[in-house]
Parts: structure tokens; sequence; C-alpha cells
């Protein structure tokens, strides 16, 4: 039986789902390789600490152990961030070695200059893990669906932010409790800032674009907005309406351009994503000949990012028996031009405290008017101080429509404020 | 740029699909593959029929000129049914051809005869569209999913009873109403028997349960019972308990064998399958590093199962230009038993009619204490004429239990009738 040796970069939270997974299956792994598959050696930054971890695993400080090792097939980064990551990856490749990335940050900016590296030296670098670990959406793109145009794709590719808003929604409660009890229970980190702001979702869908669109897509690209602003007054609406609230993001191939973008969004109760809740990941593709389709799974942990990065060496040994590594398909042979958010065309749900008085309501929907808006539906409800509450919802506009409409708005006397405008994700289902 | 040639064996709603999507999306297809794909000839039985085609794809009406015509690369077998179907495949196979087919009849029954006569002449057969056109099912149990073992994978993966039941289901139709409409509307075939039945649905999961498991199982190893017997009764009291009314079709890995069966079920309503509606299919699969997962699109149509048959001829062709075809991963290589009937553990719905009488209820519940059931909910409403309807919901149970507990209800003589017995999975989620 052939020897296929791993080198593992870091030994954190993927790098120990791979190394139990790899144990724990590996009677299986290897009947379906045909190959005995191994991790050789591993990179920590200290050797001192105990780790349970099978004794037939080097460990080692020094990153050349494994990336000038002759003896070792396929590199395994699970360290994360951008360097030295990225130079890793370039010298494993570089090597000769093929390479699986969990690495979502630095694919998303640095992608095109690995895989070039990967092409010239006619080796695999396979990235599954890098989104939502426990869908394999990368194989469903790059395969599964290749006879296909996709024309959309939305995901729920944050698990923090769903899991706080689900909690939101379920017990009614404020978005600072339920984000300090996150933290609390590990479900958010210390600084939850690329979570909650849409970074990490956005860094995601700059990946999956990529794929699905055949054109390169970057982290720059992507338009993000995150969930801090939305309140439990808002999800209560969104419930009056028949919606959910989520963090959503958007990839759309349009006649005019790739609409790539992150934010929360309320989306009707029936759509296919409106019941993914908690921790768990979706990814709704619709092509042109499979119409709609959904990916449903966790979207992180060790083990779900485990079994993406394992089954991503299966695929590697695979091709290593076939002799066929270095294919990659992850071409980018479009070029298609990235829309400005000024042209994204959505609903709104506009939540305002206006004075409550004749002749007010008459004003609003004139700014609206004013700026070619019509509105879905609207919501008032009296309150204290001869104040009324106005929840507003439009049909789809551009957003620079929207923002003509929120200047009137902002320059009216009988304003008292502007509570909250969300996006509304209903064309295109 | 390399030539690929298909040839098409059928041009019904499978082939036209297939021809459709690649001539729509050649540009991309050829540009993912490298090569140029196109259907050289197509096996019709007709050939005086009128047919919006290419004038490039030549027709006969003669199967050897696509099976002897050494162009040809690919075969696509889109005719359905055991014979020819099956001659045809292992000819094609025998002259070399790699062969795409979409017939889930001839896999499930004759499956491993196939795998052993592709393997013998080192070609590919891929059958993607043979489950669930819009759905990459079997992909991800071949390759994404391949890091771990399957414990149990539930299917929802029939879309007439799945639409009827729906329907049944919103609307509080009559099983046979339902039924008559969709026959009208074309989404039940005029002798329904296959898909109310239940074998439809038993030949997916074969095949299914064949990959997820990596154990022969035929049509024959699948427990099958239809949908005829559901009444609207039925659906109204499982939405009270909470559940919906689903064919199901699940496949089990136990340490005592393998768990095969498909029949309606309850289901709870908060289970990811419980939203699947329509014509839509979708199958959940659970692995032991990847956690709870789903996969949702539709179940079939010209253009769904096209895209599962021509993203199988794109991988064909990626493993002709890599040299890498016929290296077939679909090893039996477990050989676990099928389990009977008789230990299959489910909770179970019992809906009876018994006399309005003292005791009556005492009685029965002993007839299931003494088959070691206990219950997990009861609904007992008053009906005319001195007789009562009561809803039993068991614990889980074996089926030789339920079995016991039915024949003392058979032989009491306050029964008055029973409704229905249906199974409810709820243990294993």
């Amino acid at each position: 039986m052939r020897k296929i040796n791993i080198g593992l970069l870091g030994l954190g939270t993927v790098g120990s789902g791979v190394t139990s997974i790899l144990q724990k299956n590996s009677f299986d792994i290897n009947t379906r390789t045909g190959a005995d598959i191994k991790v050789k050696r591993a990179l920590v930054q200290d050797l001192a600490k105990t780790r349970d971890l099978s004794k037939d695993i080097l460990l080692s400080d020094k990153v050349s152990d494994i990336l000038d090792d002759p003896e070792i097939d396929i590199v395994v980064e699970a360290m994360g961030g951008i360097e030295p990551a990225r130079t890793y990856i370039i010298t494993a490749l570089n090597n000769g070695k093929n390479v699986v990335t969990a690495n979502k940050d630095l694919l998303a900016a640095h992608g095109q200059e690995l895989f070039e590296v990967a092409q010239k030296n006619k080796r695999d670098l396979y990235y599954e893990a890098s989104v939502a670990g426990g869908i394999p959406i990368i194989a469903a793109l790059r395969q599964s669906l290749t006879a296909n145009r996709i024309s959309s794709l939305i995901g729920i590719i944050n698990g923090t932010t769903n899991y706080i808003l689900s909690d939101m929604t379920d017990k009614g409660r404020d978005y600072n409790e339920v984000l300090r009890e996150s933290q609390e229970l590990g479900y958010a980190e210390a600084d939850p800032t690329s979570d909650i702001e849409g970074l990490d979702a956005a860094r995601k869908l700059a990946i999956l674009s990529t794929i699905a669109f055949n054109t390169r897509v970057t982290i720059d690209d992507v338009f993000s907005e995150g969930i801090s602003k939305v309140s439990k007054e808002d999800i209560k609406y969104a419930d009056e309406l028949n919606c959910v609230i989520k963090l959503l993001a958007i990839a759309k191939n349009q006649e005019d351009g790739i609409e790539v973008r992150v934010h929360p969004a309320l989306l009707p109760k029936n759509h296919p994503l409106a019941t993914v809740n908690g921790v768990y990941n979706a990814i709704y593709v619709v092509g042109d000949a499979v119409g709609e389709t959904m990916f449903y799974g966790k979207g992180a942990g060790s083990l779900p990012t485990g079994s993406a990065v394992v089954s991503d060496i299966i695929q590697i040994a695979r091709n290593l028996e076939s002799k066929s590594v270095g294919l990659s398909d992850c071409d980018s042979y479009r070029n298609y031009p990235i829309k400005s958010s000024d042209d994204f065309t959505t609903g709104y749900y506009i939540r305002v405290k206006v004075k409550d008085e004749p002749r007010v309501f008459a004003s609003l929907a004139l700014f609206f008017a004013e700026a070619g808006i019509s509105f879905a539906s609207i919501i008032q409800k009296p309150r204290s101080n001869e104040k009324a509450e106005i929840v507003l919802v439009t049909h789809p506009c551009k957003e620079s429509q929207l923002k003509q409409a929120v200047a009137s708005l902002n320059s009216y006397s009988k304003l008292d404020k502007i509570y909250n405008v969300i996006r509304m994700e209903t064309n295109g289902f």
C-alpha cells in the first residue's frame, strides 16, 4: 500500500480535528484511497505542551522540518491569518507538495497568487474547509454544478451572527445581552468584530463567488454591513411582515456585473434559508439548469472543518494514485465588473418615529414618491408623547434612490428619529 | 481543443435536457474542461418525429451506430428500464466507452454487475442523475463526505408522493382527490404504483445506502410501504402532535446491521426535512465528523436531471484529459447484514375507534404494556354512537413488539376499527 505523509501546520481546533478523524476512520479512509495516509509531523508553537495525540505523530517548532521533508506529500495549513501562512503555502507548493488549506482570510485576499503558484508547480491546492466546513459547497460549485450558469448564491455563512439573530428572534432578547452571553459560551470571540461586522462572511463570499461565476472576486470587492444595529423591535416587526432577519451573503451574476454584498436582511419565512438557525450554515444556489438548490450543515468546529480537510486529503490521495494532481479547474476566465453599492436593487424596511400630526404621513409618502420608490407594506403604531412609529417597506429600488429618500427624511422637521434601515431580499426567489 | 463526442441513448425528458444544456452553456462547459463537448448522435425510436434540435446532432434508430462508433467517447443512457438499457451499457463499456446513466431501476437491481464491467474495462460509469437529479448527493457521498463514517441518511426522494402529501397537508384534502389532480397536472403518472407504493424511493435508497455504507444494497433488501393509507385525518392528528407526515427513505448503519426502509412517517416539525414541500427533494445525512448535513433541490425534471448528467460528462471529460478514467471508488468493501423489518425500532402512531365504555382504555393500555411498549402521547376524542376515537403514540419499540400489541387489539371485542398505524421518526435526531 502506497504511503502518503501529511505535514500539518498547526494543531489547534482544525489541526486536532484532522488528526482525530484520520486516526478514527483510518480503515475506511485507507480502503477508499488504496493508500496508507498518516500525519507524519505537525508544526506547533510550544513543544512542551501536553497533547492527547498518537505517538506516531512527530512534533516540531521548525516549519522547515515539514516544508523541506521530501517524504511529505501533502501539507495541511491550519494556522489561519495571512502571514506566515501565505509564505509557507507558497514554499510548500514550490517544494512540490500538494496543499490543503482552511484559510479563508488568505484565500479571499491572495487566492489568485496561490492558485497561480499551484498551477505553475502542477500541484493541487484544495480549500473545501475555507467556507462552511460542514457543507461541501466548494466541491458542489467546482464539480457537481458545472453544467450550470449560476445566477445567484445566497448564504448564511457566519455561525456567530446566525446564533445571535436566532436567539434574539426565539427569545425576544436584546442584541447586547445575547452577544455577551455568546462570548461567555464561546460562540462569539472576545473581539467579535470580524463576525458581527460581516467581514468573515464577506471573505467566504469572495471565495464562493469567484468559483460560482469564474471571475476573480476579492474581499475588497464585497460590500459589507454588520448586525449590531438590528434591534429586537426590528425582529418583531419583521415577524409581523412574515419575515425573519438574517445576515445574508449574497452574490448575483447580472447583466451589468457582479453584485456581492453581506448585510442583515429581512427574508420571507417561506424561503428555504429562513429556517436555518443557531450555529448552522446554509448556502442557497440557483443555476440555470438545476434550479434552486440548498446545502445545509455546520459552519465551523473541529470535526466538521476536519471532515472537509480530510475529504480534500482523500481527493488528493486519489489524484496522486491516478497521477492527476495539479489539474486546477478554478479558472477565472470571466472578467465581470463588480457593481457599485449604489446600483444594488433590494427592498427596504425603514422604521421611523415622527410627530403624530395630520399631513405627516403624506409628507413621508411624498419623499419616497419623489425618489421613484413605491411601498409594499406600511405599519403604523401610536406611541406616547404625540409621536407615531411607522414602518415603511418598499418595493425593490436602487440604493441610490433610497439614499435620496432618506436625505429628504433627515431634513424633515417632523421627523423625530430614523431607527433603522434594513434591506429586504424578495426579488429573485 | 480536444473533441469529446457524446452518444445519447434516448431523446425524452432527460436526453433533451442534456442536449439543451450542452448547447446553451457550451462556452462555459468547453472552457471549464478544455474540450469541445458535443452530442454526435442520438438513438431515437421514430426518426420521422419533428424535434427542436441542433442540426449538428445526427439521429439513428440503430443502437450500433452509437455503441460501435469509435469516435464516441461517452455514452449517455437516458432510456430507463432494465432491458435493453443493461445490455447497451455493458456493450458500451466493453467497447471502451465511458458511460453516464440516469437509470435508477437498473442500478438498484444490477449495479454491482455494471460497476464490475466498468472496472474490468477501466472506464468510468457515472450516475449522479439516478437519484434526485437536482441534488448532487452521489458526489457528496463519494467524495465530499469520504472522511466520515455515515451513520444515517434520511431522504425525501420521491417528488410525486411529496407533492401529494404536501397538498393534503396544506389544503386538508383527501388522498384520492389530490392523486387524481396530480395525474391531470402530470405530477403523477397514469399508473402511479411505483411512486405511491414507495418502490421508486426504495430504488434510490438502495443506490444511496450502497455508497454511504460501502456495502451492497439492492432493491430487494429495502422494506417499502406506500402512502395510499394516509388520510387527511392522520395528517390533522400529526399536526396536533407537532409533526408532518412524509414518505421517508431511511438508511441506518447500526451495530446489528443495515436498516433500509421506505414508509410514511410522522416527522417533528423542527426537523430540517419537515419543511421540504411539493416536488422538492432533500437528503439529510449524518456523519461522525461532519455532523448533520442536508442537501436540497428538485428531484426530477428535464433540466435538473440534465444538469446532473452534464456535470458527470464534464467530470469524465476532465478524467479523459488527465488520463484518469476508470478509477471507480464505488467499492462495496463492507459486507454488512441487512436487518429484518421485525428488528426496526421506531415510534408508532396508532389511530383506533373503540366502544366508549369504562375500562376500555385500561385494556388498550394493557395490550401495549404486555408487549413492553410505553406511550409518548395520547389523544382521545368523543365520537357519535357511543364510540371514541383514540390516537396512541408510542415511544420507540421494535416492530415485533408492535405486532404483538396490534394482534391483541385485533382480538379485542370492544375494538371497532384500527384506522391506521404509521411509524414515527424521532430517535436519532
